[in-house]
């Protein structure tokens, strides 16, 4: 069975998502492929589309798991599972991995990463990224609160946490 | 069709729930109900418990979207709904509402928040209940991330706001 | 809490849908009212509304499972539950109720019932109603693989059984 | 993107599984992998894992969309897809097919092809392998009732089809 990484992150539409969180999102897709990991996320574009664009690089494989039909899905997901479930599916993004890496981010990524408190899902937020994940950080968003994510400072870091977890 | 409100927040088990928060739980259950409205939740203890126990005092109805069973569910569930998919019920929480309304909370409740973000459901904040909720109204989260939420002061001004959305 | 039982069956659009199965549904609203249970069904037409109708003949409590919005709910619906996840909601309507009737039905109906077999809810099939109900029962569909559905011969019989269970 | 096959079929326990629905799954396994697509299944045994199981003899790559967690998957899945949601995953495994074949099957098994029914999902039945499967072609189950599979007879038909939907 091969090690599942997810990757949460936001789309191509949001206009705080930085060239930096992007690259980021590359190079950890193309970690996770040469480590011999699966990339599941919701495989749809900005941060997503960029780690699958990583691992393809790679040679590695990529699923997506997608709000409604396999046209939502971006052209480096090589497996494509649609849900007709809308935003409902991002719990299931989030539960198929081993642990789960988050990237910038706006309120879906956050759907994602407060499911993964809950469930108690291995978590790594990756710093610099923006969105969410720097809010949580640099916020202290319930530092208090049974929250036990784990912070990396580079996409070399996050992999290496995720597949030690 | 009656209108149906749905009341987020933390569990018995939560350490910071306050007394406060409690009360307004209590008292947003027993608006709603004079209101003629019914009362959707998690169905469980803490806030959620105390909006039902509130809204039974005045003869409201009122529903538990439960994560497993029937057994779950508080003594002041009038209708169980078993969901048997865990965590998963939070969306359903969020989504049954005509609005929502969040009183303190944890993840579980961020996790609910988040989705009504995502899908647009009009969601309103009650200041001064601790926990997530007002971590995101003092620490600004996401403001400018496409957040569309309303603040509201007291119990009966949440229940106003609900009830006009 | 309110003993609740789940109705199923084809929507207004079956072109087999009988009378005799619409007359049989508002009779099993109406029984399931007078004992104080609440009626959950998916909230449309056809065997759902019929239902719903009977039930509020007798001031019962009808909640409607809705695939998408309150849009979708037939006007004897007093709680809607939209769930916007289309036909997958035909689970939560099988699994809320402490015991399930079937009434006629087509493929949607014999999705609730086999969940209902496959997760040993206490399931009723109510003869004469036609659809799959009666393929299954004058066909022995599976009989001999994990069966464990009630045949009611009238509504009588059948609200009697599913308070019974 | 990589063409999706989902297979429905008995679990292990299925006392009436014979040895054809286990060879009928091996090959169709094989088939679908030489054709380079890609095998999703519910991940556990009997007709999931001997399909699994071919599918890996021709280096094929299989999804497990699994009703818990990654321990109930059979040793021939590659990407084990926990979801924590039971016997509700099975519309997922149904959803997730470009299209799906049916091979045997009980309750669990119906359930899946139901859903596809009511979905409109391209849905193939191996005729001659017993269970449910048998009991829809040989009792005309709902034939009138807005069904739209396809009957074939062998491996290599079911396989054709399913690429050619």
């Amino acid at each position: 069975m091969k090690k599942v990484i997810s990757i949460c992150g936001s789309d191509v539409d949001d206009n705080y998502l930085s060239q930096y969180a992007i690259d980021v999102a590359e190079q950890v897709g193309r970690l996770i492929a040469r480590k011999g990991g699966v990339l599941v996320c919701g495989g749809q574009g900005g941060v997503m589309k960029a780690a699958c664009k990583g691992a393809k690089e790679e040679n590695g494989i990529t699923v997506g798991i997608l709000p409604y039909t396999k046209k939502d899905a971006n052209e480096c997901i090589d497996i494509a599972i649609p849900t007709n479930i809308g935003n409902v599916r991002n719990y299931l993004v989030a539960n198929s991995g081993d642990a789960v890496i988050a990237i910038g981010g706006r309120w879906g990524t956050l759907n994602e990463i407060s499911y993964c408190m809950v469930s108690e899902k291995p978590l790594i937020l990756i710093k610099g990224t923006g969105g969410c994940v720097d809010q949580i950080i640099n916020g202290n968003l319930m530092q208090d609160i049974e929250s036990h994510y784990f912070i990396a400072n580079s996409a070399e870091e996050a992999v290496e946490k995720a597949f030690n977890l």
